[in-house]
């Protein structure tokens, strides 16, 4: 496996973010209270920079405005010369690439952690962009054990235990999410919510998954070394659309069996689907998968009624203590 | 109390109506099912139609484009002149009083049965505009005993057992929501669904329901005769707005404790809000009340956390069967 480089320096400039899409209320409430006061942000290394990221989407209640700012932050746009007509998140986008980028650039963020909310039965889910990301890894690991000491070695035997996502990308194809102006990041996925809801549970559980975030980054930070470890993690795999109609509206939806399996094995001949007309649609695929983000309404207009993932075992090697800095000379 | 007349004819002008807010799933897709094969709609005695209510924000999966249709079917909006800049969802109460109106006049259809969900924990609920209604109530009754045989004289005993809820209006005040182009109808609202989401188990409860409203109709028209019964009811008597901060934003949000708990007794002292700061927020009122609505993302926009009712025991008159119909002559 060809790991990605790990930080060789202190992280000391750090984003949290909410209201990427605009409904998902956990991230947008907490960004807009650390507005109001940030001090649950600060660690002794650094402070983390809270940021509303679509404002506009925010006010609405909405996902987005004009397009889906978790999709556009490619070179393509961002580096587009700028037009009246341009849809709002683009504009958004490169605003949040100068303040957070320049993408890939050295001057770019050193970590963004990127808030979000699903209507599916998610539990809780990061979601990182490869599974060759050492430094996000170890940070899973440390969000699992801190939460589910007891649990962490037996992964999902524990419902509460942080489900690890990998949405890695075809070779040569392009980063475009949030989180991908900085230098590295993850997302964190909260559900069952609906959209334009805020429920405690989820916001009191979402708060403490970032404090744990930034206590791993204050660790590292301060010269701690993190041992070598295995993990369970999910890789998708591929997406599949809800049965249609010829004129496209929906002939069906998720089967009883399904809605609110999410993580749970899908196995050949299973029932996927219910049709309005009151048939079953079975999976027929050839081997077992793990069916995420299962009825998640912002993804009715992509043409998704889940994702299909595979399950891995992963071995993450150590993640080596932060050489000590020079001090200052005399 | 004064009962409001019964039918003195058979209903046979009566209309299903989905997506008057056009995120809300389930009534959506039985309506679009239904416009493509209305066998389900059809009985002995008269075919009810199906009608979408807002194709311009199903279209869109919001629950409305430019304001709430179902606050806009009164006469003020119904009778002004048409004007280009009206908005779109004036403009559509107008078209809807064409078609199954005209409000107040002896043309309007019978009966609307209108179909909601709602994000808040509320099972089955029918909404009715007033406890005075005899016929509504009977429907109602119907349901019940037919959903429930075993439980309908335990009412709250059955989680399965449709609330009955009244939302009263205040004397003078005139009737504005899309059942109210009618002569008479309902409001069925089923929970917990996301907005965008369509869940099989609400779809497949939601299309009995209406199966059954339809066989009550017909059993009506066919000349039965339903005894008085007594049942419990819920009114509405006010609306609890979010903890805001002075700039409106939310300062905090529905607390655990109360979270999905709707129809269940709150009592005074009991917790009711969760702030971001940490406090709880108790209920000072001086009397249990039945929380409803609790945390529907509607209604955050409108300042209601949650609706307080009171829990009502009706004594309902019998329902006489009608006069048969004079055969035509030789």
């Amino acid at each position: 496996m060809c790991s990605l480089p790990v930080p060789q320096e202190p992280l000391r400039r750090v984003a949290v973010t909410g209201g990427t899409h605009g409904n998902e209320m956990s991230g947008v409430c907490l960004v807009q209270q650390w507005l109001r006061d940030p001090g649950e942000l600060q660690r002794a290394s650094f402070a983390a920079v809270p940021v509303l990221a679509n404002p506009a989407a925010t006010a609405a209640c909405r996902r987005y405005v004009d397009c889906d700012l978790n999709r556009v932050f490619t070179s393509t746009f961002l580096t587009a010369r700028a037009h009246p007509d341009d849809p709002y998140e683009v504009t958004r986008a490169r605003e949040l690439n100068q303040l957070l980028g320049p993408k890939a650039s050295g001057r770019a963020f050193d970590f963004v952690l990127d808030l979000h909310n699903t209507t599916a039965n998610m539990g809780t889910c990061l979601l990182v962009k490869t599974t060759h990301d050492i430094f996000a890894l170890h940070m899973c690991h440390h969000l699992q054990v801190a939460l589910c000491p007891q649990s962490a070695e037996r992964a999902l035997q524990n419902p509460e235990l942080p489900f690890l996502v990998s949405v890695d990308q075809h070779p040569g194809e392009e980063t475009y999410d949030m989180t991908s102006v900085a230098k590295n990041g993850i997302g964190l996925e909260l559900g069952p919510q609906p959209q334009g809801v805020l429920r405690a549970d989820l916001l009191t559980r979402m708060r403490a998954l970032v404090a744990k975030v930034l206590d791993f980054i204050q660790l590292f930070n301060q010269g701690t070394a993190f041992p070598a470890f295995e993990m369970e993690a999910y890789r998708i795999v591929r997406s599949v659309d809800f049965p249609r109609t010829e004129a496209g509206d929906l002939a069906g939806t998720v089967h009883p069996q399904l809605q609110d399996r999410d993580f749970e094995p899908l196995r050949p001949g299973a029932p996927i689907f219910q049709m309005f007309s009151g048939e079953d649609v079975l999976y027929e695929g050839e081997s077992t998968v793990y069916p995420i983000f299962i009825n998640e309404a912002a993804y009715y207009e992509k043409g998704i009624a889940f994702f299909q993932t595979e399950k891995l075992t992963l071995s993450v090697p150590a993640l080596p203590a932060l050489a000590p800095t020079p001090s200052p000379g005399p």
